[in-house]
């Protein structure tokens, strides 16, 4: 009998145990979900009745161990930088395992361990990564079996807040792990441009946002994600000459990031020596030039050396309390990151009825007969609420599909796989639309038009 | 009979070898000197015929353990991130250790276990850090013990050109480690300004330099030079209210290297995707928005989001042969930094009669019988060419005379030592003045003059 063990079943989790549990329930599965606490999944064992729940601490090996012996899969919800130990752990066992997040180098390198067993480890499979990888291989595959060219790809994403909900001048909240927001775009991000490789420093991927207009024209604006150029080889986009992976955010947002960024705030590698009963301003003072700030907006324009910033981006900076008296938790003791964190979950909550937003978009350029067009795919789902988030079922349920396909149709492919083979994406995509998770296309034409010359 | 063990003897270590070569043969002490090549010592073996040369793999632990096997003292003069290493065998052969560099996280965890084996891990002993320890505790002790209270400390250092052999537009060129240089502020920066907190991140940490006048009116700009803070529980000096720790250069350096830090170029973190036959002006141009670079200037400028930086500044980037049609090598692989350095090294050569210049500077404030004053002791010493450097004679010398200190006198102090104690620092600033390396000092008031109201 197949068994499935499941690691982590926060708030977040809804869609993927729904999705799970009433899977093993009508396939007669064995499921395993543990966490800390499960009691909330209690009701579920009425009709469920072998669906075992064990309150577990999983950040011990010995706890992980005992709650996937036996499984055949194992899914991962924990933390992103949990997922390397429960990966040794499906070694140990001899597990295949399930995660949404992108492949750590840490992940790669047992991939040929787990090849050698025969398992297999997907990774990637949630939204971004995840129903990105799906819906871009489908369209390249599709386009090229039509006979065209691919010269360019830009890929974008946001998990946003409706528009309708927005009530902060940042016109953002938090829809999932504000640890990835926080320190998004750190590192060095790369991107294709007309042919040129450019690399773009953590200082200045959110300087200068490419604005994007989705086709019922709601604006928004890019920061590069992370190695574009990487997925050029993973797509099989050799040759295209244009290869951009994007976050979105709603217009605004990035250049007053670049603020914090550039103040340091944003630093997540050095402990903060924060002192008793330091305020919010002392702390952000002591990344300003010199002393008594009286003109706080002056200081940091002074600071970041742009004496000309907008004051629009600085007074988005000001609205999170950085300048306000009020004393700094000395219980998020840690670096500057953490020390923003703790302030903006509270400045960044979603409220019970808050709908988020998860936008998508792909813009495929392609030549075909002479003519240079260009595929758009469109993603945009709204949320119903705090639990029932947009981001929750697009992250959840691509990856309880995926589980599923992969029981039902082993993939050959073992170690690390991620979704972009058509026997995981096809039925995956196809599944997704009957939850509302369905892209629109168009395609546009971009060759210039024929202007004849009428002879007078 | 001691036995000394020296790593390393490159052309920076030509002071060290000397001073230690003299010391073995006066006392008879036993002395092996083993690097990859060793025959440039051989002239020394006419005198002094015990001397052990050893040809050998430094950067192998069966080589390494087989140098120092029986030595009192290894003394490291190998790449800083090799000296863990080396003090590893020296745990496992029970020898006391001493290096010019930094105390690394590594290093003070085996602090412990050198301790319990009533080792002393001598670090820390060079120029800076090194020399700037000795003579400001010096200082401060001589200064507390005359009743001062110290309520400020500055200490600049610089290892630079002597200005008559300034050549290009930069005023630099390499008379030490050119990774250090290249890497110099990466991280996040500390100091305590009139009693605040700073706390500097490294794209800020070159954008002001802070303006330094010495005695004789020459001028420099100061970065400040890593976690000052720490300094002020190492030297006691946990009431001050000003507490700076900066590199000095030449005016116009840290504007000019602050463009490097800004485009990307000086980040270590990465593998910078080099393709064959990519130019130096096609690498650059990869760290710039947009394509089509006609105005490189203007480029640069608009990349870095301060449209009005100074041209002098820029024209010194452009010097350095970035914006050039030459091949990137291929077997500079690496990091953007990496790739920098590489360059930066043909640019920056210190030619054969160049003389190097050494620059330091303490600025101790304190009040003494209700008055306050500034302690200010100056080191200014010329190299007397590229091997006779000024910084390999500051470096150098110190570290063998704190070994031969340690020998005579060893520290009851055990594990981990850096040169702040009296039975160190007196003997070796002493013994350093026979060298020429001996600071002015001068004493400025800084009270304001009391002026008497006069009756007309």
């Amino acid at each position: 009998m197949i068994s499935i063990a499941v690691l982590g079943a926060g708030r977040s989790a809804g869609y993927f145990i729904d999705y799970t549990i009433n899977l093993c329930k009508d396939r007669g599965w064995r499921l395993t979900i543990a966490d800390m606490q499960t009691s909330h999944l209690e009701k579920y064992q009425a009709d469920f009745p072998s669906l075992a729940l064990m309150n577990a601490s999983l950040n011990e090996q010995n706890e992980r161990l005992r709650v996937i012996e036996g499984a055949d899969w194992v899914v991962s919800l924990l933390p992103a930088f949990m997922h390397v130990d429960v990966a040794k752990d499906c070694l140990i066992k001899g597990c295949n395992l399930a995660t949404a997040s992108y492949v750590s180098e840490e992940m790669q390198e047992l991939g040929a361990e787990a090849e050698k067993k025969g398992l297999i480890f997907l990774n990637e499979c949630g939204l971004d990564p995840g129903i990105d990888h799906m819906s871009a291989v489908k369209i390249i595959n599709d386009l090229r079996a039509n006979g065209a060219e691919i010269i360019g790809y830009k890929s974008y994403c946001g998990g946003l807040i409706a528009p309708q909900f927005n009530d902060n001048p940042w016109k953002y909240k938090f829809s999932w792990n504000p640890r990835n927001v926080i320190l998004a775009g750190n590192g060095v991000s790369t991107a294709l441009l007309d042919g040129e490789i450019k690399v773009i420093p953590y200082h200045h991927n959110f300087q200068r946002p490419e604005e994007i207009l989705m086709p019922d024209d709601s604006a928004y604006e890019a920061y590069i994600n992370r190695d574009s150029l990487s997925y050029q080889s993973i797509y099989d986009l050799e040759d295209v000459k244009t290869m951009v992976r994007g976050t979105l955010r709603y217009p605004g947002y990035c250049r007053a990031w670049n603020i914090l960024i550039h103040l340091g705030l944003t630093d997540n590698s050095y402990k903060y020596p924060l002192s008793e009963g330091m305020t919010y301003k002392e702390f952000l003072c002591s990344f300003l030039l010199g002393n008594n700030h009286t003109d706080i907006i002056d200081s940091i324009r002074q600071t970041i050396g742009m004496p000309d910033y907008e004051q629009d981006a600085i007074d988005k900076v000001l609205w999170t309390g950085l300048n306000s008296n009020e004393i700094v938790p000395t219980d998020t003791q840690g670096s500057p990151a953490a020390i923003l964190q703790n302030l903006l979950e509270k400045k960044w909550l979603l409220k019970e009825d808050d709908h988020d937003l998860v936008v998508m978009q792909h813009q495929v350029k392609f030549t075909l007969e002479g003519e240079t067009k260009m595929f758009v795919s469109s993603l945009h789902l709204e949320g119903e609420g705090r639990v029932s988030t947009a981001m929750s079922k697009t992250v959840g349920l691509p990856l309880a599909i995926a589980v599923k396909t992969l029981i039902d149709n082993p993939s050959k492919k073992k170690g690390i796989v991620i979704p972009i083979y058509k026997g995981i994406y096809e039925p995956v995509l196809e599944e997704l639309k009957s939850f509302g998770v369905e892209f629109s296309e168009k395609v546009i034409s971009l060759s210039e038009p024929v202007t004849e010359s009428k002879p007078e």
